[in-house]
């Protein structure tokens, strides 16, 4: 098994034997979601044909996402939807990371402490599974314009059972949302945790404000810094191999981001691989002033991996 | 006249003789508003009165406000509104620093180029007076939810003619709103202009998310950093001088902000007086850890100014 340092240049998989050479190499494949098997409500070409290639050669899939507005169950019919089978305990959301940061390092009470969440319906339902109630989120009165005199949620409205505002990607995010969470976080104690700090995201050829976009304008108003707890950051990785007991030195990271996904691998010494088909390009990781991780190995697209050794 | 350096202790104007002093030692005095002279739509008690002695004595007397929700027609007739006379001339709003900006620094053309605004009628009223044609701001239909496939802003509608985003303070953000100031913010030939950076505002006992909170948003989601305009960026400053020959040596800033109100008074070499009516806590001013500018003089309020001296 070939191990390489951040500083060398990524193999390019543009053959069947280095396509091949690179599968056995593994033994767990870590499959980040968006970017790398569809983009938004698009599968990719080919990506359930490969699937079925790393199964049939016996592989252990799992999928790890930083998209927090669904939850495990939602990603598993959305796998569905494309004909892929995957069960709920291959899914491993940030929303679902935030939950378990929540319940095992903040050990909020279930039935007691409440969570004020800046996001959508992956959060609210990832804490409800583990007892949790929820204030804001999807609340439809939130739509409602910013009015500081009338909005049923401030200053005497704050509840003081909260002790925690989860932030993540909110399309739904406006000033109302905003300035109540800013309410939560300006006592000391409320906790402030991010699903992930993802800059953007990419839908339909246009790249759009990610998760990190979010939080970081509630940083700047609080003056607080969240725990991010999607990728890159490494109790991910703990939550997954104490789940599922893999060989971290036989698993690779499959990503479309080098700021999240390769650095997750990286430093979780996971093999790195990443695919073309979302936010990075093929200059950009071969340039040497890029600031980010380099992965270990790269292709235009997942199924590739598939295409190549697939001729008949 | 008394000189301190940032890091003497300011000296609190507690007594008819510091406050005859201080107002001795200065011919301009250039006012913050918001939590200066009013909170909200509340005007504090006696300031008009402290203004009426302050001109009784012959002083001039400016208006430097970082809100950009207001142009400065309506700052004047919100003056009006107190029964306080205040010429347009007088006032200086971050909206009209930011279209100063754009029209001396980026110079762009009047009736050609278009500026996308993430902001409220300020910028858009101050731009427009001075000939450019704006998108985005108040417009309606960025009060619909985002939805990537029908938004009439987005990918293809996207105006070639748009040469600069200015970001303010918005009531109304939402995800539409970032979501497109970000499709601008991502062609090289778009600069990037913010009304300022305060962090967040006062209202009615609430702090609330600034522009600065809002700037950010987008500096993360796109990977740049804006311009900003408004207080403490010496630009401010230098159009003050400019419009109003003031001699900036026996000018003050009085504010209620030490990382804005007081850093451009310090920068510029002005006096600095500092009111506890707004964002700032006497603890705070006089704790030797505070990282921002400190004040000469402070003082719970403005209208100790005419209290103390007006003893019968």
């Amino acid at each position: 098994m070939i191990k390489m340092t951040g500083s060398s240049l990524p193999i390019k998989i543009d053959s069947a034997d280095a396509a091949e050479k690179f599968i056995d190499n593994y033994d767990t494949f870590l499959f980040d979601c968006d970017g790398v098997l569809w983009l938004g409500s698009s599968l990719l070409p080919n990506v359930s044909e490969t699937l079925s290639l790393l199964r049939a050669k016996g592989k252990n899939l799992y999928f790890v996402t930083n998209n927090s507005t669904k939850s495990r169950n939602a990603y598993a019919k959305k796998f569905e939807s494309f004909g892929i089978s995957v069960r709920e305990d291959q899914i491993f959301t940030s929303s679902y990371a935030a939950a378990l940061y929540v319940r095992d390092s903040l050990k909020l009470e279930p039935g007691k402490d409440k969570v004020w969440v800046a996001g959508e319906a992956g959060i609210i339902d990832e804490l409800g599974l583990m007892g949790y109630e929820t204030l804001g989120g999807t609340d439809p009165r939130l739509d409602e314009p910013f009015d500081s005199q009338n909005s049923p949620f401030l200053v005497n409205s704050l509840d003081p059972d909260v002790k925690c505002v989860v932030a993540g990607l909110d399309t739904r995010i406006n000033y109302h949302r905003l300035a109540v969470s800013l309410q939560y976080l300006q006592r000391t104690d409320v906790s402030f945790v991010a699903t992930n700090l993802d800059s953007t995201f990419p839908l339909k050829g246009m790249t759009l404000p990610g998760a990190g976009s979010i939080v970081q304008s509630l940083e700047k108003a609080s003056g607080r810094t969240a725990v991010a707890c999607g990728k890159p950051n490494q109790n991910m990785l703990k939550s997954i191999i104490a789940a599922t007991n893999i060989d971290p030195s036989r698993t690779c990271m499959v990503g479309d981001r080098l700021d999240t996904d390769m650095k997750f691998g990286s430093e979780g010494r996971l093999g790195t691989f990443l695919v073309l088909t979302g936010i990075e390009t093929e200059n950009n990781i071969l340039n040497p002033d890029t600031q980010h991780t380099k992965p270990q190995y790269y292709a235009g697209s997942l199924s590739l991996l598939y295409e190549l050794t697939n001729v008949p």
